[in-house]
């Protein structure tokens, strides 16, 4: 009998990750807050810049929005991209650019141009949830790798493929990591590491997936080159306006050798993304003042990171650890006692608050609690009222397992 | 030394196809006639309906377009699609449909779910390109059968099917096919054969892709109902708002079962295909007369498949073969001489014409010229004088040819 390809993974995690992160499990509780939503901030989106650009394609521009092929819009990311890529050192033309659905397909695509079946990729311990998908959907070998304070752990990388060569082991295809305001952990990669990754690229002749998504939502002063700028044939950089624009608009893209680029354009089948999309961000770019609207989203997130960070001191007190992100969307909490993440996530839900369970960031549980949350979705109000709610869903968990000791 | 996966194939016919298809090998010659643009007439397109549907959304729905999970869009789309089913026997749940980015992407999703390595995989013989490139991209093993003026050879089929049971063979995994307006020849498939199919695939165990894309530009009175509708667990059903709205729109969809669905939903790594594209979509159909669109675009697409009739019988006479098409955007031209296909594809250029060699269309070359060219892009005036230009070009191949003899 013809067996339907079983080997799409759905991890464990991920089954119950889904329902937390889709909108398939809503409270019916109109005060629960959703800590669990890695979205932005609604009342961010650049609204009135996107109504100007998308009158300006009805009025203009309509049926080359409406044909295969488009009119300038992809040209005109293309620009911003370049433009913008200086900022992290990046040196791009135009064919060594790919805009994709969103940073989603971005991963797709690199992931199916560069795993076989059985090969190893490695990853943050924690990493993305979806990028562990892509590599469980490629049948790839997924190890992860430690990181501490200042990003992946360089040493350990050394070392093992150091000890790697000497055993006359295979090296790895491939390292997927996020150097900017990690999701989950919000930490940023050194800089000297991330030259550090380019020369052990080139030395061992492996792969660097650079998925910098957050990298615009930057509560610094500081541009931190990318490692891209550092081994550009080793790199393939992959970007997102759903951040520093809005998730709609579902426009990604991958940074990579024009060699690289022409392959993954074949996983197009032809056609290439939404003209219509592009029509309008193309037009909205050509005048948009990117600064003092990146400055609106960083004092805004880091006022809602203060907020968050003060609600945990407040009501976990010195139950709790986390590192303090420089950027991005979360953070990552973790809980000074084991307990069952379907429990907390269940308890948790029932005391009004839905968060995203640690285990789901890796490929195997860890031996420890962890809890991702965003600050970025919910109001300052809301924020508050889910820490409480989830500190007490945490300390009751606690009261009952010393309770039945 | 780690190698970049070499088997994304590049068929030699894709390579040739790439710049005719695309918009790299354009013309200076402002008089240039592309008969090899598979693309609707952009005066078709409902501009007035997209313009007011785009500003519904600007007024009253920005936000939900420009966030993850969207707003109602999606449930719209799916509620037209599963009503307009019903014209060609489709019975369907909101679950059993999954939106994406174009017809590309769901070709892509069901060749990623069924196909694993050396699957072989049936098509029609010519089939269309794309979906060839897709099967290569999955290392799956194509074969192509024979087709007559009904459609597929439904004979051929049994007899290969029987002939494997009885030596012990394998069977295929899968059979991908245009029932309707075929690209490239403009056949439809018997009803009968349509019946026969599904109860095949039941008693032999395969799986159906039924890539629907030119189902509404029908120039009879008659829907014939889906293969789909005899044996919906068994049928993937490929539909495209490409031809019916507009290309730019890039929507399409598969019809499968729940448990399929599911399956394919987690290629999408996370988001859904683009919510701004889905609300203004949703909020179009809701209102839409589509029964005098539809209308519309068969009277002028008969109409220019009319013209094009007339002047192949006019500059070509007996020197070539065609099938008349009921429907979709192709004519599939048989040269009656064999000619060298890079020297017809090149003279033809040289004369002011670009058209897609059927050599494209085919796993390995034919022995055959057969030559795709398309009514629907261009206008009657063009279509006259490309078909002029390309049989003057051919004639001159034939008349260098029989000299040299």
């Amino acid at each position: 009998m013809n067996k339907i390809k079983t080997d799409i993974a759905i991890t464990k995690q991920l089954a119950t990750l889904e329902p937390l992160i889709g909108r398939d499990r809503q409270s019916q509780n109109p005060d629960h807050v959703y800590l669990s939503f890695g979205s932005p901030d609604p009342n961010l989106f650049p609204v009135k810049a996107w109504r100007n650009a998308t009158e300006e394609v009805l009025r203009t521009n309509v049926i080359d929005a409406l044909q295969y092929a488009g009119g300038k819009g992809a040209e005109r990311i293309k620009s911003w991209i370049i433009d913008r890529g200086k900022l992290r050192n990046l040196t791009l033309d135009e064919d060594q650019i790919l805009i994709t659905a969103g940073a989603a397909q971005a991963i797709d695509f690199t992931t199916r141009l560069l795993l076989n079946p059985d090969d190893e990729v490695w990853v943050e311990a924690p990493t993305y949830f979806f990028a562990l998908q892509s590599f469980h959907l490629a049948d790839a070998n997924v190890q992860m790798i430690p990181m501490d304070a200042a990003g992946i752990d360089i040493n350990y990388i050394t070392e093992q493929l150091e000890d790697r060569v000497k055993n006359n082991k295979r090296i790895p295809k491939l390292l997927y990591l996020m150097p900017n305001f990690h999701n989950p952990t919000g930490k940023t990669l050194l800089l000297e590491r991330r030259r550090q990754l380019a020369i052990l690229a080139r030395k061992y002749d492996f792969y660097i997936i650079e998925d910098d998504a957050y990298t615009e939502i930057n509560f610094t002063e500081k541009h931190v080159p990318a490692i891209h700028s550092f081994a550009p044939e080793r790199v393939l950089y992959i970007g997102t306006f759903s951040k520093v624009i809005a998730p709609g608009v579902r426009i990604g893209w991958i940074a990579a050798t024009k060699f690289f680029i022409d392959k993954m354009k074949l996983f197009m089948l032809g056609p290439q993304t939404s003209p219509i999309v592009q029509e309008i961000l193309g037009t909205m770019l050509e005048e948009f003042p990117i600064d003092p609207h990146v400055h609106e989203l960083a004092t805004t997130y880091r006022s809602k990171r203060d907020k968050m960070i003060s609600d945990i001191q407040t009501y976990f007190g010195r139950t709790v650890t986390f590192h303090i992100p420089d950027g991005g969307f979360f953070i990552w909490l973790h809980l000074k006692e084991v307990v069952d993440p379907e429990d907390l996530l269940e308890t948790a839900f029932n005391h009004g608050v839905s968060i995203v369970i640690g285990d789901s960031f890796y490929k195997e549980a860890p031996h420890r609690t962890c809890v991702r949350l965003c600050y970025s979705y919910c109001s300052e109000e809301q924020i508050e009222r889910g820490i409480a709610s989830l500190a007490k869903a945490y300390h009751s968990i606690i009261h009952n397992k010393n309770f039945h000791k």
